[in-house]
């Protein structure tokens, strides 16, 4: 009955999150957790510097994605391992973490398989396609010996996305379903995901509507509520809970202590039964 | 007598570089290695695309340096920890080689003290004055413990600017002086420099006036047929044999095999006498 006491936290990038709240948390924690962070509002920010539209697409199933060409790879890159990363990992190391900024191209953290082609509407076009300028995938593998290495040693692996194709190619993935794999590879039993919004909404527009607790049954007839992004974090959900998951919280990232608030109740809890 | 194996090699961020040649000479070595780049070229065009000027600082003595303020470093975290950093690993694993992506803020790699206020004269200024919102130091402390545990688990650390400073903020620093600070403090007796230009050249327009060997002591006086950048470079490496190292070579970046070539005797060797 060895519990395996790593903690997963997951950062949303919307421009809402108040990191400063999140990093005085995280310097009052007295145990190892590994931080997986996106940097959406950062992307949007840069992408609109350079005057690029981002483009995302939209598969038959109703899921939406980001159009990632090379050229939108290169500038994910700057926007999510340049400027958001090691911004948070100062942020952190002024508050005493021992943070070490990776993503999930480095040592291959994140390996997955790339999507040859995949079928959808691009937001700038009409018709449904097969797109193959696309480097997406889904990650499959994790390089568990890097980050046990850093955190044996007392250093936070501050991930964030691209990972890399088996054959060595930087691909964009979802990092919901990322962390469902780490949940897996590195027996993670607790995960707190933090947004811009109180937890899970029965009315998205309504942040009143929080639903306190919810078993993944639940969470199965909850995709009728959940709305656009949201209904991929439901799908990274459902497979972390598959995976062996026992708890995951939904919290609001723009509160102050962010992750001992949603862990003591407030927010939504999700568990397995 | 025991020699310290670990090398270390500094490659040039000039856009002529040939980071395919670099890569597959890499993948040919046997012998542990800390790779450390810069992203001069990738700075320029990503500054373009903002449509951000880069201005520099022109010291009383003659040093020029980057005018890094808060937005310049925002961007220099794109171009070298984002863009440059991340594509280069990317390269480095395609050739089977365990490369891991760090700046020098990951971790305190690279921790300095920043320096309060500087003297100079901007780029777009005429005239010498105090410069305050410049984020700028030099590093003075090495996270040995974080590389150490890397490159025994057989990964290699690809490192870049910038650094952290005592007080948890981000500062640029010198390359080179780095690197001085590096092969005191790892022990390193062996470094290659790779760079747009086949070695220390007597006569900087003319690529067949290389100088093949040269003492530190003759490296003093070639500091008239230095320029620019190149004079940073002669600093650094003084400063590397103060602490302690025995052989540097300066290689051509743009060649095949730069590494073994240059460690072979093709372009400037430097040595202690």
């Amino acid at each position: 009955m060895e519990k395996n006491t790593l903690l997963l936290i997951k950062i949303g990038g919307g421009a809402d999150i108040n990191w400063d709240y999140i990093a005085d948390d995280l310097a009052s924690m007295n145990e190892p957790y590994i931080l997986v962070h996106g940097a959406n509002s950062t992307m949007t920010q840069i992408s609109q510097s350079l005057q690029k539209e981002e483009r995302t697409i939209q598969s038959p199933s109703g899921f939406s994605s980001r159009y990632s060409d090379k050229e939108t790879i290169d500038v994910f890159l700057q926007a999510y391992c340049g400027l958001a990363n090691k911004r948070l990992v100062e942020l952190l190391q002024r508050k005493g973490i021992k943070a070490v900024g990776l993503s999930g191209i480095d040592g291959g953290i994140w390996t997955g398989k790339k999507k040859a082609k995949i079928i959808g509407t691009p937001s700038d076009e009409q018709k449904v396609r097969v797109i193959r300028d696309n480097y997406v995938g889904n990650v499959t593998q994790i390089n568990t010996e890097l980050l046990t290495l850093l955190l044996s040693h007392d250093y936070v692996p501050v991930l964030t996305a691209p990972a890399i194709s088996l054959g060595g190619e930087i691909i964009n993935v979802d990092n919901d379903r990322a962390v469902a794999t780490m949940v897996k590879e590195l027996n993670i039993k607790e995960v707190v995901m933090l947004f811009g919004a109180p937890g899970l909404l029965r009315d998205h527009l309504d942040e009143t509507s929080v639903i306190p607790h919810l078993t993944v049954n639940e969470l199965e007839q909850s995709m009728e509520f959940a709305k656009g992004r949201m209904k991929k974090k439901v799908l990274g959900t459902q497979e972390a809970f598959k995976n062996g998951l026992e708890t995951m919280y939904w919290g609001d990232g723009r509160i102050k202590n962010p992750i001992s608030s949603t862990r003591a109740g407030i927010g939504t809890q999700i568990t397995q039964s």
